[in-house]
């Protein structure tokens, strides 16, 4: 393991979120954040984002104190990145109240000279073109997966497209690759992203799970049977940061560990949705992540009788 | 394995469906059919419901040839259940366009002498006074299972609840689970259902596969990931006729042969909706169930590294 090896570019923000069982206002949030939060318990994580002059510097200090390098982290004169949202009684679905970009509409990604030798790139959810740009300013990374919306899909597909032929794993939700493809059969639909670049696709699930697809083989994992969850902003950004740390940490890109990634992946998304925002990722120990993945496997494995 | 051990008591049916590839009518359907055709590739199963004077004899040939035992179908004057409905273009959703009951609406399930001994019952979605009923005639089953509608929940949920006293498997599907307990989190549905009676709960979740719960353990089965679905119909009823046929085949309640069932139920329903109605199972053979629970293996299974 090259410590330090895994770096991630994305949203810094400030949510105001509120469920059935409460609610935040300024919490610490972003994709990035989420990403790097929970990616550090498993291996040291490389933020690059922007906050305005009125991000709280308690809510970095909380980054910091996880061991997340945040020298790429430059503050700007203005306003931070503020999302509001409501989610519905049973955290289904989710209402964007307000998205103020602040700040982060003229982010423009400058990779610190110590970061440009990550191995291990994320990609986080930003305009295709920045995307484009900060692989221009890494030097030779092993792996480079990526996020997008159904924003750029719609605005900037050629570009996005370009971006595909550059990456190993593009990291969507169902919604994202049905849109991007035009299938709505989601199996297809990653086999159609397949074909224009990526080694591999992770769809992203909710409340359902994840799939990783290759040309070869399909690996489901579930989500974990939670009786109870507070929270499921950023379930998904701790899940691409759980995964990609969990790479960093092994450096073995084989398909039985990218399985178990997946599943690294899986159980910090499920840890995620049970506090509000960062609150449970901030605590996690390395000692509980591993449990929730042995929980995973009792979950979903069976043995074979003599005859199959 | 006692032969002929497994019963089912449930709807034949006459069906006519479109899909986006295409519609049949008047084809073999109903909950009892799809659940024999699935079952009796694993064990003889034993079939009783009620069919019109108009039900098309090659239609039930097609059950006695794969091994069905129609002694308990009862022919009356009048006309067969027929149900038309059409699915969505992703098949995620489907329209009842006509339901007509005909010799179904007055069904009292009679249940041969020579079914009287069955091991396994399985009591399909029918009025839970019926389904009490059939407890009634039957001597001393090993394990009942016991299917129902939201038309029940709402209509006569004392029968219901009392019934819930007398099984040990309660099989419904997510928004069953959620109405009947009035509770949205499946997980906690599905405790509320164990409190009334059944050992177990099996939750079933359409294209995002079913959950096997009982107080202390929950084993999570995917659906499979088909490129291609011609027609979901019959999908759950086949799920339950895989697992039951493969508990009556095997003997054993043990839970990591429960774990197998819900597999073996899985890999049924993965193969029914590959074409219109019944007709992929018509044709179905043991070595292509066999493999297509390893190919649930291989979409599932992951190995812990050293640490978890």
């Amino acid at each position: 393991m090259v410590p330090g090896s895994l770096l991630v570019v994305g949203s810094i923000a400030l949510d105001s979120v509120s469920t059935p069982f409460g609610e935040t206002a300024d919490a610490l949030g972003g994709a990035a954040v989420f990403f790097s939060m929970a990616g550090a318990v498993l291996c040291p994580v490389q933020v690059v984002g922007v906050v305005g002059s009125d991000f709280p510097e308690e809510h970095l200090k909380k980054l910091a104190s996880r061991g997340v390098d945040l020298a790429g982290v430059e503050r700007q004169r203005g306003e931070s990145f503020r999302w509001k949202a409501r989610y519905s009684y049973d955290l289904n679905s989710r209402e964007t109240l307000e998205t103020r970009l602040g700040v982060f509409a003229q982010f423009q990604p400058r990779i610190p000279e110590k970061f440009r030798d990550a191995r291990y790139v994320f990609l986080g959810n930003i305009d295709p073109e920045l995307q484009l740009n900060v692989l221009d300013q890494v030097k030779q990374p092993k792996l480079v997966a990526c996020d997008t919306m159904n924003y750029w899909i719609q605005g900037k597909k050629d570009l996005l497209l370009e971006l595909l032929r550059h990456i190993d794993i593009l990291m969507v939700n169902d919604s994202e690759a049905r849109e991007l493809s035009g299938d709505w059969n989601v199996y297809r639909a990653a086999h159609w992203i397949l074909g224009r670049g990526p080694k591999m696709v992770v769809i992203k699930q909710g409340e359902h799970g994840a799939l990783l697809v290759d040309p070869e083989t399909t690996f489901k994992a579930p989500a974990y049977p939670l009786q109870e969850v507070f929270d499921p902003t950023g379930a998904g950004d701790a899940f691409a940061g759980g995964f990609m740390a969990y790479l960093a940490r092994t450096g073995d890109l084989a398909f039985p560990n990218l399985r178990r990634a997946m599943i690294y992946g899986s159980a910090m998304g499920s840890l995620a949705v049970e506090a509000f925002g960062t609150q449970r990722l901030e605590q996690i120990t390395l000692q509980e992540v591993h449990g929730r993945v042995k929980a995973f496997r009792d979950l979903i494995h069976f043995s074979l009788d003599g005859e199959a």
